[in-house]
């Protein structure tokens, strides 16, 4: 991992940022999360509050709290 | 995993604290399972009792107690 | 694991306490397995004896003893 | 594994038990294969001799000795 | 690894090289993310600011940071 | 692994004895190898020459050296 | 891995050979890559110069350096 200098950045670093924060979790097959990040682990399972369920941007349901299983995830962002 | 203080939330803690409690499993593939969690494992292994098994919002089997492996999950919601 | 207090029961237990009964086995792809469970393991392979696969409901197959390979399992019922 | 006493029968002696026997293996795309069981490992690959590859019941293919890789495995009747 | 010598070149390295630079990442699926690398760990989860997303070559969706989970990766390109 | 007496036969013992000599490769998806063995590795990983690939028995292409990813094979028969 | 005898060869040594050559990449899902084959790790992921990326044997995109990730490779011919 040459070319990195200093403080290293790694990418659950975004995660430890956003928690607390609202998140947009994509899942593989096209599934959409939003909710507050309240925890996550290596494997990237994560926690999310007031958490809603979108497909193609329309919500289909609303979980208040949801744990969802990291080997789903495709992407999350802040 | 900074950005997190004090007493750290993993992930998991959300099922130990609704052992005992009505839950919503997800699975791949799109087939759901309502129940009371019994137990569960760090692979989300887990058991419900008074489990019934749904399709598009439709009770399709009752099945008393079952073991759902966790590489099937998606979400978890209590 | 918080939450969980006394004795901790983990979710393989339930396959401990089913062996030498009747269980009903859903692999992915909607196969259907009953039989007698007479083994398991850590990774969910397990034996039956006096096996029958179904599918929708029909048997397709009587097969007496069946080594079944736990990555394929959805859920097992007692 | 509670529930279980005395000598604990693990699924992979059923294989054990099986060797130089005919099985029948099935596989994930419900490709199946009859044969004499040779050898296995802790991963399900094994060995058959005297192997014919069957679709929907008909042989399609003889195929002598063959190493069939443990992860295509569904079950393994003998 | 014979035929290697001097300085060994590993392919991660390539992913160092291109921190805080533009780079094109194809996920399986036919996904694509054009954005700035800002981190990346051995499993190829990594982090892009200023990130886009495309289909077919145009852009569906302006994410600002996004952490992508490695498992989807099919290349990067920088 | 009960049942097994004297010298143990292993299931990847089938491809030290290949080596050399010619073997058929199919993999998931219907492809298919046919080519003179040359190396494997305990994740199956293996090189052939003079190698052929098949597709519903016709040669589409022949390839002289390749390396195969273990991941992809259903079988191999020597 | 009996039948070896002498220098054993091991699979990806035929990788260290063909570094700094021209290599056909075959991935998953039919796409394949031709370029300069320039490092490589235990995982497969590998890095290519001058790499095309070909659909049906036409060029669909030039990519210069390219990371590919080895969990998407069925072959490699040097």
């Amino acid at each position: 991992m040459s070319g990195q200098q200093g403080h290293v950045q790694r990418p659950l670093d975004a995660l430890g940022k956003a928690t607390n924060s609202p998140v947009l979790i994509k899942l593989k097959g096209n599934r959409e999360f939003r909710g507050i990040l309240k925890s996550f682990d290596l494997h990237m399972n994560l926690v999310l509050n007031d958490a809603e369920e979108l497909e193609k941007g329309e919500v289909t349901r609303r979980l208040g709290t949801v744990l969802i299983r990291g080997d789903n995830i495709v992407y999350i962002s802040p």
